[in-house]
């Protein structure tokens, strides 16, 4: 799986250049590009701000057809009013014409500081420079996940191979976030940013609705600081090149199961490079009344700035996640619950269970911490993942414009 | 006002002594008991796990009829099944039977970590020493205000008067609150605690209905975590003591205007003690749809860790309250807000407006940091206070247990 990226599917190139926007010198602009015209869908922020970029792209994307994707990180073209749509259209625009297709087939993406002017004659040249660089192998592909970072400190990849009947099938993505990172992602509407390529053949209705299933569950279970962006995208481009197509059941399962291995898979690695963030807390919430109460439970416990402390102190201090339910706003009885942290059970109904609080507290300095909370009231399940609180998180978050 | 304390107001004694349930030597256990049996109210949390105190509170409290509150500092008494429900009526009975009153007429109150049984030998011994402790003076006002305290670093009280005829009334209050601050008190439902007296006249039911409305727009609008605690607590006590009766339009008026000027110092004391806070930000929505939608938004910016780390740096980043009010699920139209920061408009109609961000960064040095954000959709506003989130936050909460 080593082998795999983002231009593995086949049909497509990707580059990433550096135009000069961020403040240190990495690459800031990316494009991928399909060879023909790929069906497509993508999923935009539920924030009522919304930035330039995404206003335009929703358009675009309305046909489920994009030749390709057109994005920069340093600036996020958001709060930024008419000129800002503007300038949104005018990368389209420059995008088309050095890909050779009309402008409505470019998705446009952005991401940085919020309520600055784009930096036009920079990003001007940065798509010229980006479409003359663009390739199919690796090093294109890790060129664009790199363009596309911002406090990021790794670079997100993820791909998965299926095969139906003779044919091979590849999905594979790239995404970036680690501030700002509370997506609330719907149809047609997700600053995570997030791009799938595969070399499947879809139906643009099949795979709008299998993007938003595997998002909801995937981009949009996972919370650093709970702040939904004005930018949050995940945009899939299906090229069809693979001459497989998804249209049976058997098809339909195999395509989503790979769809949801590698949005999940992109998802834990936001986590787990959330700003300043030492390890990542999972949280699974079971026997809950209905799923969105599950995901509500579990959403709170991985919000709560005191349980994200406390995971950074390795502290079981599990008052705070049993507390953090309780303020959920939807049906729990503590009464009827157990908590279970790193397998040891610390609550059942209603009375704490005496536990060694030094060998748990060595058992959660590990990179992954999970927390199990059974509710016993329904059969609902839900998982969300979050990261620590550290002072790390503080430092990069006290002085990021100034 | 210097002069005024929590036993100002006619008929009431307080004390607090060190019964060695806090690990530093320190009042922890405190009362308050009225010379006669006084009308009384009180709301609690809505979090659905509630601490065994307030369960018991809640019966008492029920006939509006108390003659005392014994509370205790370092263990919640929450999450302790059967045996902390024995407990928190074993502190109502020895309490009693040290004032000499039924126990039912006493409301039991307690905060510190959660899960935890409680240590009643020394809440025993406690109790008996603060019952034999009770004054009336300014000593004994702030033993009580000490008793209460937890990672609170300054006491919180206030007080004022005022005359109906030749009558002069005394409305006085104490508080703690630091961390797990995000009360949603609601009746006869507020790890706030907080503890009014007063000399007043009033009948249970007026009363009922004034602290109700009176926390809702103090303590339930502060905010350090969001974390609403399982034993959030706000009581009154009312003497009778001055012969003053509210009993008029204008007695009403008078009586609310004295407990919402009460509860709103005591609830900015609690902003400004925030756990690491360096300073108090003031978020006022105002044209919002509705009141709770004013408060929605006022709150979703209050609690989003990047808009408060920016007020730690002192840094305007303003897109971060923008797009924290985009998110808040309410009706926002960016197009139609403006955003002012210390008086400075930073954004108005869906665009930045040029300002000097080094003076404006000088001017987030303060005390009081003030964010108006005008949204012009309606006529309803609303008031919420936090702190900033600094490192200390941090080193705070990731070792309060182990």
């Amino acid at each position: 799986m080593a082998e795999l990226h983002l231009c593995s599917p086949l049909g497509f190139k990707a580059s990433g250049v550096y135009a000069g926007i961020k403040s240190k010198e990495a690459p800031d602009v990316g494009m991928i590009v399909c060879d023909t015209t790929a069906t497509a869908a993508a999923v935009f922020t539920t924030n009522k701000v919304v930035a330039a970029p995404l206003i335009i792209g929703r358009e675009n994307i309305a046909r489920g057809k994009l030749r390709g994707i057109v994005v920069n990180a340093g600036n996020a073209n958001a709060c930024t009013g008419k000129q800002g749509l503007h300038d949104a259209r005018q990368m389209c625009h420059l995008a088309g014409i050095a890909v050779g297709c009309d402008e409505n087939l470019i998705l446009p993406s952005s991401t940085g500081i919020i309520g600055h002017l784009m930096p036009m004659e920079k990003i001007e040249r940065g798509i010229a420079h980006a479409a003359h660089a663009l390739g199919s192998d690796r090093e294109h592909s890790l060129h664009f996940s790199d363009a596309i970072l911002t406090t990021d400190l790794t670079r997100k990849e993820a791909a998965t191979t299926f095969k139906l009947g003779r044919s091979k099938i590849t999905l594979a993505g790239v995404c970036k976030g680690s501030g700002m990172i509370g997506p609330r992602m719907a149809l047609p509407h997700a600053t995570m940013l997030g791009y799938l390529t595969t070399d499947a053949g879809i139906t643009p209705g099949l795979l709008r609705k299998l993007l938003g299933a595997a998002a909801e569950d995937s981009f949009n279970a996972v919370t650093v600081d709970d702040h939904t962006s004005t930018n949050d995208t995940c945009a899939i481009l299906a090229s069809g090149a693979s001459n497989a197509k998804i249209n049976s059941p058997r098809a339909v399962k195999a395509f989503t199961n790979a769809l949801n291995e590698v949005c999940q898979s992109l998802a834990y690695q936001i986590a787990a490079d959330g700003e300043g963030a030492t390890k990542v807390v999972t949280i699974q919430v079971e026997g809950a009344t209905t799923e969105a109460a599950a995901k509500t439970i579990a959403r709170t416990i991985a919000n709560s700035p005191l349980v994200k402390c406390a995971m950074n102190g390795n502290d079981p201090n599990w008052g705070r996640i049993v507390s953090a339910a309780g303020y959920a706003g939807v049906p729990f009885d503590p009464d009827k619950s157990t908590l279970t942290l790193q397998g040891v059970v610390v609550f059942r109904h209603g009375r704490p269970v005496p536990f060694d609080a030094e060998k748990l507290s060595d058992a959660l300095k590990v990179p992954e911490v999970r927390v199990l909370l059974s509710c016993r009231l329904g059969k609902a399940k839900a998982t969300c993942w979050t990261c620590d609180f550290s002072k790390e998180y503080v430092t990069i978050n006290a002085d990021y414009h100034t």
